[in-house]
């Protein structure tokens, strides 16, 4: 069956529903970035957001359209990233029970944010079907909803929030990015920018090493990674068959960039606008260094996707 | 010759002619670091003023309070910090020549910072007398006007404009505290406070290690430091003839922190507000989180001083 379509209208109903858990974050500027980049940037600091990425948003909206008999019964994900804090925050805040499937490797810090939030923790294996075959056990066991991390018609348009904010205060620039990884992000980014600046151009950006989506683009089919490294550990997942048609219909194009490349804009964006930004969260700008004439003079948002990253294991 | 009292009121004169010059630095929340704290911290984001600290403020006020005649020959300093860049930068904003001594073990990044916003560079040896002599060669050849980096009246007037915005923009606050090195940014905190918020009390922080300021409000005189071994290298210097009987009569206290507290503090700032914090700017905070019952359900203000860092070189 072919998944409804999402109005460019619901992004208004959702940001309306869930605007109110989230930070407005702020957009921030930055001379010696622009000088260096050659065109105007404005920096949405998703950094900033609850839970430390914009992650936040998709939960909390997800959470939000459930019904009272589903909130009875609790939400489930299996995630080792940034959505397994973030929908434990959103259950939590709206009083619902959170079941998140962590793999057994995953980091020990991320798995005691998930814990500090309320969620009940669910062990599995480290391969991706271990993840899925738990998370299904869980489902039967407990009636949890099960909320994909991008996949996910509530997650995007959450996540399409963030997009909406930018076009409201900075209803002038030229071009949005933001980062590839699940699809989530870049196609409610596309939503709200159809829906307030349809004149925008709408570009991602994603590691040379995960093409998944660059790929996609050219095959019109969605593509998978043949390996998983890439230091922009939020970017390593596959598209999805909700996320895939908006982002075929809406985006100019996806720059890809080295890892080299990733960390030199991620030192940028430490030392000199003074922002703690994941490695994910780093692509959009390495893709504007990479390639500078399509930007020049234009104005620029840039979606800075998180900051969760462990200060004592820095790739520079 | 008792130097002449700075009145209050000077604050706003300063504002008036210098604030165009500087960010108006975003004032942060962290909902996390209240719950660690126990009181509400407004934080006054200057590691995103322009040279990525509050040195641009007084720099740029004791720039623009030059005659023309002064300006003409140009300024000078001694410095291998952020007053050295702020100076630097300050200058050329408003096309006067700047000389800036460093000493010639100073960090490669530091001084290639300097050179881009343009100033004249003086290689000294690398004891602090080194500096003083060169510095007053420099003086002597070139008639340029040298500027203490906090024992000058113009520059406690610029970093008074730190306080006074925040004070702006935030009329409630109980506590307002700073970290203090040299004395200019906590004596220009004191003047604000007085001028804007009387009854805000107004607190220090410092370094154990380096607590020269600490024992000279015991004893009632200027003492200095036996080592400057501390992480906080924005604060290893003495307070001044100027700024010391500001600080006298405006602070309520003191209080010193040890370097793993400094340290501890700087890494909150960096994974729980993803902000990049120096050493310096971390103090306050360390102090807070020491001596919580002082600020129990108080609403405190922190200066974050400054955010100049190698982030390739960190103690975590």
């Amino acid at each position: 069956m072919e998944p409804k379509k999402i109005a460019v209208e619901e992004v208004d109903t959702a940001y309306d529903l869930m605007h109110k858990m989230v930070h407005r974050t702020p957009i921030l500027r930055s001379r010696l970035l622009d000088e260096l980049t050659g065109c105007t940037l404005f920096v949405k600091t998703e950094n900033f957001q609850r839970t430390g990425s914009f992650k936040m948003r998709g939960a909390s909206h997800a959470v939000a359209v459930l019904s009272p008999e589903q909130k009875e019964k609790g939400v489930l994900t299996h995630s080792s990233g940034n959505f397994a804090q973030a929908l434990a925050l959103a259950a939590k805040d709206q009083g619902v029970k959170a079941y998140i499937v962590m793999p057994e490797n995953a980091p020990k810090v991320k798995v005691a944010a998930v814990r500090d939030y309320g969620a009940e923790i669910i062990t599995s294996g480290s391969r991706p079907l271990d993840r899925e075959e738990m998370a299904e056990e869980v489902r039967q066991r407990t009636g949890a909803t099960f909320i994909h991390p991008s996949n996910d018609r509530a997650v995007i348009l959450g996540q399409a929030t963030c997009a909406y904010e930018f076009h409201q205060d900075r209803p002038d620039l030229h071009v949005i990015m933001a980062p590839v990884g699940g699809g989530g992000l870049i196609a409610g980014t596309i939503l709200a920018t159809q829906l307030l600046n349809p004149s925008c151009s709408i570009i991602g950006a994603e590691p040379f090493n995960v093409d998944d989506a660059y790929r996609s683009l050219q095959s019109r089919k969605i593509e998978t990674n043949a390996s998983a490294q890439t230091i922009a550990d939020g970017l390593r997942t596959n598209l999805g068959d909700i996320n895939f048609p908006i982002i075929l219909g809406g985006l100019e194009r996806i720059i890809r960039v080295e890892e080299a490349e990733i960390i030199e804009a991620m030192q940028w964006i430490w030392e000199r606008m003074k922002l703690v930004a994941e490695p994910s969260a780093a692509v959009p700008l390495a893709a504007v260094l990479k390639e500078k004439e399509r930007f020049a003079g234009k104005k620029v948002g840039l979606i800075l996707s998180g900051g969760n990253v462990d200060v004592s294991d820095l790739p520079f």
